[in-house]
Protein backbone atom coordinates (compact mmCIF):
# COMPACT_ATOMS: atom_id res chain seq x y z
CA UNK A 1 0.00 0.00 0.00
CA UNK A 2 1.01 3.52 -0.66
CA UNK A 3 0.17 6.35 1.54
CA UNK A 4 0.62 10.20 -0.12
CA UNK A 5 1.13 12.75 3.32
CA UNK A 6 1.55 16.39 3.28
CA UNK A 7 4.23 18.14 4.86
CA UNK A 8 5.09 16.10 8.44
CA UNK A 9 5.35 19.93 10.11
CA UNK A 10 1.81 20.91 9.30
CA UNK A 11 -0.11 18.07 7.50
CA UNK A 12 -2.71 17.16 10.38
CA UNK A 13 -4.42 14.93 8.71
CA UNK A 14 -1.88 13.41 6.76
CA UNK A 15 -0.13 11.96 10.65
CA UNK A 16 -3.48 10.77 11.56
CA UNK A 17 -3.07 8.02 8.54
CA UNK A 18 0.41 7.64 8.90
CA UNK A 19 0.67 7.10 12.67
CA UNK A 20 -2.41 4.62 12.84
CA UNK A 21 -0.57 2.22 9.96
CA UNK A 22 3.04 2.45 12.01
CA UNK A 23 1.66 2.58 15.05
CA UNK A 24 -0.24 -0.84 14.23
CA UNK A 25 2.62 -2.46 12.03
CA UNK A 26 0.92 -2.33 9.03
CA UNK A 27 3.34 -1.85 5.83
CA UNK A 28 2.88 1.33 3.55
CA UNK A 29 5.65 3.16 1.47
CA UNK A 30 5.10 6.61 1.80
CA UNK A 31 4.92 9.23 -0.74
CA UNK A 32 4.99 12.85 0.41
CA UNK A 33 4.00 15.61 -1.52
CA UNK A 34 4.64 19.37 -0.41
CA UNK A 35 1.35 21.06 0.38
CA UNK A 36 1.48 24.24 -1.10
CA UNK A 37 3.86 24.09 -4.08
CA UNK A 38 3.10 24.18 -7.76
CA UNK A 39 1.56 20.43 -8.81
CA UNK A 40 0.35 19.31 -5.22
CA UNK A 41 -3.09 18.83 -6.54
CA UNK A 42 -1.89 16.85 -10.09
CA UNK A 43 0.03 14.87 -7.75
CA UNK A 44 -2.91 13.85 -5.80
CA UNK A 45 -4.90 13.21 -8.64
CA UNK A 46 -2.73 11.47 -10.58
CA UNK A 47 -2.67 8.53 -7.60
CA UNK A 48 -6.21 8.98 -7.20
CA UNK A 49 -8.27 10.31 -9.72
CA UNK A 50 -11.74 11.69 -8.93
CA UNK A 51 -10.45 12.10 -5.02
CA UNK A 52 -10.74 14.82 -3.17
CA UNK A 53 -7.40 16.07 -4.32
CA UNK A 54 -6.64 16.05 -0.60
CA UNK A 55 -4.18 13.89 2.04
CA UNK A 56 -3.92 11.56 3.08
CA UNK A 57 -4.65 9.38 0.52
CA UNK A 58 -4.22 5.16 0.33
CA UNK A 59 -3.39 3.39 -2.34
CA UNK A 60 -4.32 -0.25 -2.78
CA UNK A 61 -3.95 -1.78 -5.95
CA UNK A 62 -6.56 -0.54 -8.19
CA UNK A 63 -7.75 1.33 -5.27
CA UNK A 64 -7.39 4.28 -3.96
CA UNK A 65 -8.82 5.98 -0.99
CA UNK A 66 -9.49 9.50 -0.06
CA UNK A 67 -10.82 10.95 3.95
CA UNK A 68 -9.17 9.69 6.46
CA UNK A 69 -11.90 8.22 8.54
CA UNK A 70 -12.36 6.01 5.03
CA UNK A 71 -8.67 4.82 5.56
CA UNK A 72 -9.22 4.10 8.74
CA UNK A 73 -12.25 1.78 8.28
CA UNK A 74 -10.34 0.51 4.93
CA UNK A 75 -7.95 -0.71 7.32
CA UNK A 76 -10.11 -2.07 9.50
CA UNK A 77 -11.42 -4.72 7.04
CA UNK A 78 -8.09 -5.31 5.41
CA UNK A 79 -6.14 -5.81 8.81
CA UNK A 80 -8.93 -7.43 11.51
CA UNK A 81 -6.11 -8.61 13.72
CA UNK A 82 -4.60 -5.04 13.71
CA UNK A 83 -7.07 -3.64 16.31
CA UNK A 84 -7.51 -0.99 14.55
CA UNK A 85 -10.65 -0.27 16.20
CA UNK A 86 -11.42 -1.42 19.91
CA UNK A 87 -12.77 -4.87 20.32
CA UNK A 88 -15.68 -4.40 22.50
CA UNK A 89 -18.83 -3.52 20.46
CA UNK A 90 -19.48 0.02 23.08
CA UNK A 91 -16.24 1.11 23.15
CA UNK A 92 -15.99 1.01 19.54
CA UNK A 93 -19.29 2.68 18.83
CA UNK A 94 -17.89 5.07 21.36
CA UNK A 95 -14.96 5.55 19.14
CA UNK A 96 -16.28 6.11 16.27
CA UNK A 97 -18.75 9.15 17.85
CA UNK A 98 -15.90 10.83 18.75
CA UNK A 99 -13.77 10.25 15.98
CA UNK A 100 -16.31 11.43 13.95
CA UNK A 101 -17.38 14.39 15.89
CA UNK A 102 -13.12 15.08 15.51
CA UNK A 103 -13.61 15.15 11.54
CA UNK A 104 -16.47 17.76 11.21
CA UNK A 105 -15.53 19.59 15.30
CA UNK A 106 -13.59 21.76 16.76
CA UNK A 107 -13.14 24.44 14.34
CA UNK A 108 -12.38 27.29 16.15
CA UNK A 109 -9.34 25.47 18.37
CA UNK A 110 -8.05 24.33 14.22
CA UNK A 111 -8.67 27.80 13.22
CA UNK A 112 -6.93 29.35 16.01
CA UNK A 113 -3.99 26.84 16.69
CA UNK A 114 -3.13 25.16 12.92
CA UNK A 115 -0.97 22.14 13.40
CA UNK A 116 2.81 23.33 13.86
CA UNK A 117 5.13 20.47 14.75
CA UNK A 118 8.26 22.97 14.23
CA UNK A 119 7.10 25.58 17.04
CA UNK A 120 6.24 26.32 20.74
CA UNK A 121 4.06 29.00 21.69
CA UNK A 122 3.33 30.63 24.96
CA UNK A 123 0.12 30.08 27.00
CA UNK A 124 -2.10 33.18 26.32
CA UNK A 125 -6.24 33.36 26.33
CA UNK A 126 -7.39 32.21 22.55
CA UNK A 127 -10.87 33.50 23.11
CA UNK A 128 -14.09 31.22 24.41
CA UNK A 129 -14.33 29.33 21.55
CA UNK A 130 -10.74 27.52 21.71
CA UNK A 131 -11.73 26.83 25.51
CA UNK A 132 -14.94 25.66 24.57
CA UNK A 133 -13.18 23.24 22.48
CA UNK A 134 -10.65 22.03 24.66
CA UNK A 135 -12.85 21.42 27.35
CA UNK A 136 -15.49 18.95 25.43
CA UNK A 137 -12.40 17.11 24.05
CA UNK A 138 -11.24 16.56 27.77
CA UNK A 139 -14.47 15.49 28.11
CA UNK A 140 -14.25 13.06 25.76
CA UNK A 141 -10.56 11.93 26.56
CA UNK A 142 -12.29 11.19 30.00
CA UNK A 143 -15.36 9.32 29.00
CA UNK A 144 -13.65 6.75 26.74
CA UNK A 145 -11.08 5.92 29.32
CA UNK A 146 -13.02 5.57 32.15
CA UNK A 147 -15.66 3.62 30.57
CA UNK A 148 -14.18 1.65 27.93
CA UNK A 149 -10.40 1.84 29.19
CA UNK A 150 -8.24 -0.83 29.40
CA UNK A 151 -5.58 -0.04 32.02
CA UNK A 152 -3.88 -3.31 31.11
CA UNK A 153 -3.89 -2.97 27.49
CA UNK A 154 -2.26 0.60 27.36
CA UNK A 155 -2.26 4.23 28.40
CA UNK A 156 -4.68 4.82 25.17
CA UNK A 157 -8.31 6.55 25.20
CA UNK A 158 -9.54 2.21 24.67
CA UNK A 159 -6.29 0.95 25.99
CA UNK A 160 -4.46 -0.13 23.22
CA UNK A 161 -4.00 2.84 20.37
CA UNK A 162 -6.46 2.89 17.85
CA UNK A 163 -7.74 4.82 15.07
CA UNK A 164 -9.37 7.16 17.74
CA UNK A 165 -6.01 8.23 19.00
CA UNK A 166 -4.82 8.98 15.75
CA UNK A 167 -7.74 10.85 14.81
CA UNK A 168 -6.78 13.06 17.98
CA UNK A 169 -3.07 13.12 17.53
CA UNK A 170 -3.17 16.59 16.07
CA UNK A 171 -5.16 17.88 18.70
CA UNK A 172 -2.79 16.71 21.37
CA UNK A 173 0.18 18.05 19.54
CA UNK A 174 -1.91 21.52 19.22
CA UNK A 175 -2.79 21.44 22.73
CA UNK A 176 1.14 21.06 23.64
CA UNK A 177 2.75 23.11 21.32
CA UNK A 178 0.49 26.51 21.93
CA UNK A 179 0.35 25.41 26.00
CA UNK A 180 -3.30 24.99 26.29
CA UNK A 181 -4.25 24.01 29.85
CA UNK A 182 -6.46 20.69 30.44
CA UNK A 183 -6.45 18.72 33.44
CA UNK A 184 -3.70 15.92 34.83
CA UNK A 185 -5.86 13.15 33.29
CA UNK A 186 -5.94 14.34 29.91
CA UNK A 187 -1.97 15.78 30.32
CA UNK A 188 -1.19 11.61 30.94
CA UNK A 189 -3.18 10.82 27.95
CA UNK A 190 -1.15 13.12 25.97
CA UNK A 191 2.34 12.57 27.76
CA UNK A 192 1.35 8.90 26.17
CA UNK A 193 0.70 10.17 22.64
CA UNK A 194 3.71 12.13 22.28
CA UNK A 195 5.68 9.39 23.56
CA UNK A 196 4.66 6.97 21.04
CA UNK A 197 7.99 5.66 19.12
CA UNK A 198 5.62 6.20 15.50
CA UNK A 199 4.87 9.80 16.53
CA UNK A 200 9.31 10.34 17.32
CA UNK A 201 9.79 9.47 14.48
CA UNK A 202 7.06 11.38 12.59
CA UNK A 203 8.33 14.43 14.53
CA UNK A 204 12.33 13.44 13.95
CA UNK A 205 11.16 13.95 10.40
CA UNK A 206 8.75 16.95 10.90
CA UNK A 207 11.45 18.52 12.12
CA UNK A 208 13.97 18.34 9.27
CA UNK A 209 11.77 19.78 6.76
CA UNK A 210 12.32 23.54 5.77
CA UNK A 211 9.31 24.07 4.09
CA UNK A 212 6.96 27.37 5.65
CA UNK A 213 3.69 26.68 4.95
CA UNK A 214 2.24 30.61 5.46
CA UNK A 215 -1.73 30.23 6.25
CA UNK A 216 -0.31 27.72 8.96
CA UNK A 217 1.84 29.85 11.22
CA UNK A 218 -0.07 32.21 13.57
CA UNK A 219 0.70 35.47 13.95
CA UNK A 220 2.22 35.24 17.55
CA UNK A 221 6.18 35.24 18.38
CA UNK A 222 6.89 31.97 19.49
CA UNK A 223 8.70 30.57 22.15
CA UNK A 224 10.60 28.55 20.26
CA UNK A 225 11.80 27.41 16.76
CA UNK A 226 12.51 24.25 16.94
CA UNK A 227 13.43 23.89 13.28
CA UNK A 228 16.29 26.46 13.38
CA UNK A 229 19.85 24.96 14.50
CA UNK B 1 -33.80 0.49 19.32
CA UNK B 2 -34.58 4.23 19.71
CA UNK B 3 -33.96 6.95 17.27
CA UNK B 4 -33.76 10.77 18.88
CA UNK B 5 -34.18 12.99 15.56
CA UNK B 6 -35.06 16.79 15.07
CA UNK B 7 -37.85 18.06 12.93
CA UNK B 8 -38.22 16.50 9.76
CA UNK B 9 -38.89 19.91 7.85
CA UNK B 10 -35.38 20.92 8.98
CA UNK B 11 -33.05 18.43 10.50
CA UNK B 12 -30.89 17.40 7.49
CA UNK B 13 -28.32 15.00 9.77
CA UNK B 14 -31.60 13.08 11.11
CA UNK B 15 -33.14 12.66 7.59
CA UNK B 16 -29.52 10.55 7.07
CA UNK B 17 -29.91 8.41 9.88
CA UNK B 18 -33.58 7.93 9.64
CA UNK B 19 -33.96 6.90 6.10
CA UNK B 20 -31.20 4.84 6.21
CA UNK B 21 -33.22 2.62 8.73
CA UNK B 22 -36.46 2.59 7.46
CA UNK B 23 -35.11 2.08 3.86
CA UNK B 24 -33.13 -1.24 5.16
CA UNK B 25 -36.56 -1.77 7.24
CA UNK B 26 -34.38 -2.06 10.27
CA UNK B 27 -37.33 -1.61 12.96
CA UNK B 28 -36.86 1.11 15.44
CA UNK B 29 -39.36 3.47 17.99
CA UNK B 30 -38.81 7.54 17.04
CA UNK B 31 -38.17 9.71 19.54
CA UNK B 32 -38.36 13.62 18.35
CA UNK B 33 -37.24 16.21 19.76
CA UNK B 34 -38.32 18.99 18.33
CA UNK B 35 -34.88 21.56 17.51
CA UNK B 36 -34.70 25.09 18.64
CA UNK B 37 -37.28 24.97 21.34
CA UNK B 38 -35.87 25.02 24.89
CA UNK B 39 -35.32 21.36 26.96
CA UNK B 40 -33.75 20.43 23.22
CA UNK B 41 -30.09 19.93 25.08
CA UNK B 42 -32.33 18.25 28.22
CA UNK B 43 -33.85 15.66 26.11
CA UNK B 44 -30.98 14.66 23.98
CA UNK B 45 -28.18 14.06 26.82
CA UNK B 46 -30.87 12.95 29.26
CA UNK B 47 -30.77 10.29 26.83
CA UNK B 48 -27.33 10.21 25.65
CA UNK B 49 -25.27 11.80 28.51
CA UNK B 50 -21.90 12.82 27.52
CA UNK B 51 -22.93 12.60 23.60
CA UNK B 52 -22.37 15.56 21.52
CA UNK B 53 -26.17 16.80 21.98
CA UNK B 54 -26.87 16.51 18.59
CA UNK B 55 -29.69 14.60 16.75
CA UNK B 56 -29.46 12.01 15.41
CA UNK B 57 -28.63 9.80 18.24
CA UNK B 58 -29.55 6.13 18.10
CA UNK B 59 -30.10 4.31 21.67
CA UNK B 60 -29.69 0.86 21.81
CA UNK B 61 -29.96 -1.13 25.46
CA UNK B 62 -26.66 1.14 27.35
CA UNK B 63 -25.37 1.89 23.97
CA UNK B 64 -25.81 5.45 22.80
CA UNK B 65 -24.05 6.43 19.62
CA UNK B 66 -24.13 10.53 18.20
CA UNK B 67 -22.74 11.06 15.12
CA UNK B 68 -24.40 9.79 11.92
CA UNK B 69 -21.73 8.05 10.55
CA UNK B 70 -20.68 6.18 13.54
CA UNK B 71 -24.44 5.55 13.41
CA UNK B 72 -24.24 4.17 9.68
CA UNK B 73 -21.54 2.14 11.09
CA UNK B 74 -23.11 0.03 14.20
CA UNK B 75 -25.93 -0.33 12.22
CA UNK B 76 -23.61 -2.20 9.50
CA UNK B 77 -22.06 -4.39 12.25
CA UNK B 78 -25.79 -5.12 14.31
CA UNK B 79 -26.89 -5.95 10.89
CA UNK B 80 -24.50 -7.38 8.58
CA UNK B 81 -27.31 -8.79 5.73
CA UNK B 82 -28.71 -5.28 5.83
CA UNK B 83 -26.94 -4.19 2.92
CA UNK B 84 -25.68 -0.78 4.77
CA UNK B 85 -22.48 -0.57 2.95
CA UNK B 86 -22.59 -1.93 -0.68
CA UNK B 87 -20.64 -5.39 -0.85
CA UNK B 88 -18.17 -4.89 -3.38
CA UNK B 89 -15.05 -3.80 -1.12
CA UNK B 90 -13.87 -1.23 -3.50
CA UNK B 91 -17.08 0.11 -3.53
CA UNK B 92 -17.40 0.24 -0.35
CA UNK B 93 -14.59 2.12 -0.04
CA UNK B 94 -15.45 5.10 -2.37
CA UNK B 95 -18.70 4.76 -0.41
CA UNK B 96 -17.01 5.94 2.85
CA UNK B 97 -15.00 8.49 1.26
CA UNK B 98 -17.92 10.13 -0.47
CA UNK B 99 -19.74 10.22 3.20
CA UNK B 100 -16.70 11.13 4.99
CA UNK B 101 -16.53 14.34 2.33
CA UNK B 102 -19.71 14.70 2.83
CA UNK B 103 -19.56 15.23 6.43
CA UNK B 104 -17.40 17.80 6.73
CA UNK B 105 -18.02 18.87 3.31
CA UNK B 106 -20.07 20.81 1.04
CA UNK B 107 -20.23 24.22 3.74
CA UNK B 108 -20.95 26.66 1.11
CA UNK B 109 -24.32 24.70 -0.19
CA UNK B 110 -25.36 23.65 3.01
CA UNK B 111 -24.77 27.50 4.22
CA UNK B 112 -26.51 29.12 1.69
CA UNK B 113 -29.70 26.03 1.06
CA UNK B 114 -30.54 25.22 4.64
CA UNK B 115 -32.54 22.04 4.25
CA UNK B 116 -36.12 23.16 4.21
CA UNK B 117 -38.71 20.19 3.19
CA UNK B 118 -41.49 22.66 3.59
CA UNK B 119 -40.76 25.18 0.53
CA UNK B 120 -39.86 25.99 -2.91
CA UNK B 121 -37.47 28.43 -3.94
CA UNK B 122 -36.71 29.52 -7.84
CA UNK B 123 -33.48 29.03 -9.34
CA UNK B 124 -30.95 31.84 -8.93
CA UNK B 125 -27.29 32.68 -8.86
CA UNK B 126 -26.16 31.21 -5.30
CA UNK B 127 -22.47 32.24 -5.78
CA UNK B 128 -19.73 30.04 -6.69
CA UNK B 129 -19.11 28.01 -3.85
CA UNK B 130 -22.48 26.47 -4.09
CA UNK B 131 -22.24 26.13 -8.20
CA UNK B 132 -18.45 24.46 -7.28
CA UNK B 133 -20.23 22.48 -4.56
CA UNK B 134 -23.06 20.83 -6.79
CA UNK B 135 -20.58 20.24 -9.31
CA UNK B 136 -18.85 18.46 -7.09
CA UNK B 137 -21.73 16.36 -5.65
CA UNK B 138 -22.95 15.45 -9.46
CA UNK B 139 -19.28 14.07 -10.00
CA UNK B 140 -19.00 12.10 -7.14
CA UNK B 141 -22.35 10.41 -8.08
CA UNK B 142 -21.38 9.97 -11.29
CA UNK B 143 -18.06 8.36 -10.56
CA UNK B 144 -19.95 5.97 -8.01
CA UNK B 145 -22.49 5.01 -10.74
CA UNK B 146 -20.13 4.85 -13.34
CA UNK B 147 -17.98 2.35 -11.15
CA UNK B 148 -19.67 1.19 -9.38
CA UNK B 149 -23.63 1.01 -10.01
CA UNK B 150 -24.97 -2.12 -10.30
CA UNK B 151 -28.07 -0.91 -12.27
CA UNK B 152 -29.84 -4.16 -11.93
CA UNK B 153 -30.10 -4.01 -8.14
CA UNK B 154 -31.22 -0.37 -8.09
CA UNK B 155 -30.77 2.84 -9.27
CA UNK B 156 -28.71 4.08 -6.37
CA UNK B 157 -25.21 5.31 -6.06
CA UNK B 158 -23.95 1.50 -5.75
CA UNK B 159 -27.36 -0.06 -7.40
CA UNK B 160 -29.09 -1.19 -3.63
CA UNK B 161 -29.68 1.77 -1.60
CA UNK B 162 -26.97 2.14 1.23
CA UNK B 163 -25.54 4.66 4.00
CA UNK B 164 -24.03 6.47 0.92
CA UNK B 165 -27.34 7.43 -0.20
CA UNK B 166 -28.51 8.45 3.21
CA UNK B 167 -25.86 10.92 3.67
CA UNK B 168 -26.59 12.65 0.32
CA UNK B 169 -30.59 12.63 0.81
CA UNK B 170 -30.28 16.32 2.17
CA UNK B 171 -28.26 17.43 -0.54
CA UNK B 172 -31.04 15.78 -2.85
CA UNK B 173 -33.41 17.55 -1.04
CA UNK B 174 -31.10 21.08 -1.42
CA UNK B 175 -30.94 20.69 -5.04
CA UNK B 176 -34.58 20.39 -5.51
CA UNK B 177 -36.53 22.57 -3.07
CA UNK B 178 -33.79 25.42 -3.99
CA UNK B 179 -33.79 25.06 -8.06
CA UNK B 180 -29.86 24.07 -8.54
CA UNK B 181 -29.29 22.73 -11.82
CA UNK B 182 -27.85 19.50 -11.98
CA UNK B 183 -26.77 17.40 -15.41
CA UNK B 184 -29.59 14.97 -16.34
CA UNK B 185 -27.70 11.93 -14.80
CA UNK B 186 -27.34 13.60 -11.73
CA UNK B 187 -31.51 14.50 -11.94
CA UNK B 188 -32.44 10.96 -12.72
CA UNK B 189 -30.46 9.68 -9.17
CA UNK B 190 -32.62 12.73 -7.49
CA UNK B 191 -36.27 11.32 -8.98
CA UNK B 192 -35.14 7.70 -7.92
CA UNK B 193 -34.00 9.16 -4.17
CA UNK B 194 -37.04 11.31 -3.96
CA UNK B 195 -39.37 8.90 -5.05
CA UNK B 196 -38.30 6.18 -2.11
CA UNK B 197 -41.43 5.14 0.28
CA UNK B 198 -39.48 5.80 3.12
CA UNK B 199 -38.39 9.16 1.85
CA UNK B 200 -42.35 9.94 1.15
CA UNK B 201 -43.30 9.07 4.63
CA UNK B 202 -41.05 11.61 6.00
CA UNK B 203 -41.49 14.48 3.67
CA UNK B 204 -45.35 13.48 4.41
CA UNK B 205 -44.55 13.75 8.24
CA UNK B 206 -42.57 16.84 7.69
CA UNK B 207 -45.57 18.91 5.54
CA UNK B 208 -47.25 18.17 8.66
CA UNK B 209 -45.03 20.05 11.63
CA UNK B 210 -45.98 23.33 12.28
CA UNK B 211 -42.72 24.65 14.44
CA UNK B 212 -40.48 27.35 12.39
CA UNK B 213 -36.75 27.22 12.77
CA UNK B 214 -35.57 30.64 12.22
CA UNK B 215 -31.73 29.97 11.24
CA UNK B 216 -33.26 27.44 8.37
CA UNK B 217 -34.91 29.82 6.80
CA UNK B 218 -33.42 32.25 4.14
CA UNK B 219 -34.53 35.53 2.97
CA UNK B 220 -35.62 34.87 -0.17
CA UNK B 221 -39.26 34.81 -1.27
CA UNK B 222 -40.22 31.15 -2.01
CA UNK B 223 -41.95 30.27 -4.93
CA UNK B 224 -44.64 27.52 -2.62
CA UNK B 225 -45.33 26.94 1.01
CA UNK B 226 -45.81 23.65 1.10
CA UNK B 227 -46.96 23.64 4.45
CA UNK B 228 -49.73 26.34 3.55
CA UNK B 229 -53.02 24.60 3.00
N1 LIG C 1 -11.64 15.59 5.38
C1 LIG C 1 -10.30 15.26 4.88
C2 LIG C 1 -9.37 16.41 5.14
C3 LIG C 1 -8.05 16.27 4.38
C4 LIG C 1 -7.33 17.60 4.20
O1 LIG C 1 -7.97 18.67 4.24
N2 LIG C 1 -6.01 17.55 4.02
C5 LIG C 1 -5.24 18.75 3.78
C6 LIG C 1 -3.84 18.62 4.37
S1 LIG C 1 -3.87 18.41 6.13
C7 LIG C 1 -5.06 18.93 2.29
O2 LIG C 1 -4.92 17.97 1.53
N3 LIG C 1 -5.04 20.19 1.86
C8 LIG C 1 -4.73 20.54 0.51
C9 LIG C 1 -5.91 20.94 -0.30
O3 LIG C 1 -7.06 20.85 0.20
O4 LIG C 1 -5.70 21.37 -1.44
C10 LIG C 1 -9.82 13.97 5.52
O5 LIG C 1 -10.50 13.48 6.44
O6 LIG C 1 -8.81 13.39 5.11
N1 LIG D 1 -21.85 15.82 12.95
C1 LIG D 1 -23.17 15.53 13.46
C2 LIG D 1 -24.11 16.66 13.16
C3 LIG D 1 -25.43 16.57 13.89
C4 LIG D 1 -26.14 17.89 13.99
O1 LIG D 1 -25.49 18.96 13.91
N2 LIG D 1 -27.47 17.85 14.19
C5 LIG D 1 -28.23 19.07 14.36
C6 LIG D 1 -29.62 18.93 13.78
S1 LIG D 1 -29.62 18.64 12.03
C7 LIG D 1 -28.42 19.35 15.82
O2 LIG D 1 -28.55 18.44 16.62
N3 LIG D 1 -28.44 20.63 16.20
C8 LIG D 1 -28.73 21.06 17.52
C9 LIG D 1 -27.55 21.50 18.28
O3 LIG D 1 -26.41 21.37 17.81
O4 LIG D 1 -27.78 21.99 19.40
C10 LIG D 1 -23.67 14.19 12.90
O5 LIG D 1 -22.98 13.65 12.02
O6 LIG D 1 -24.67 13.65 13.36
Amino acid sequence: MKLLIGNKCYSSWSLRAWLLMRAKGIPFTEHLVPLDEPGFKEAVFAAAPGSGGTVPTLVDGAIAIWETLAIAEYLHETHPEAGIWPRDPAARAHARAISSEMHAGFTALRGACPMNLGKRFGTRDRGPGVARDAARIADLWRQARERFGRAGQGPFLYGAFSAADAMYAPVVTRLDTYGIAVDPAAQDYMQAVLALPAYREWLAAALRESWIVDQDEVDEPALADLRQP
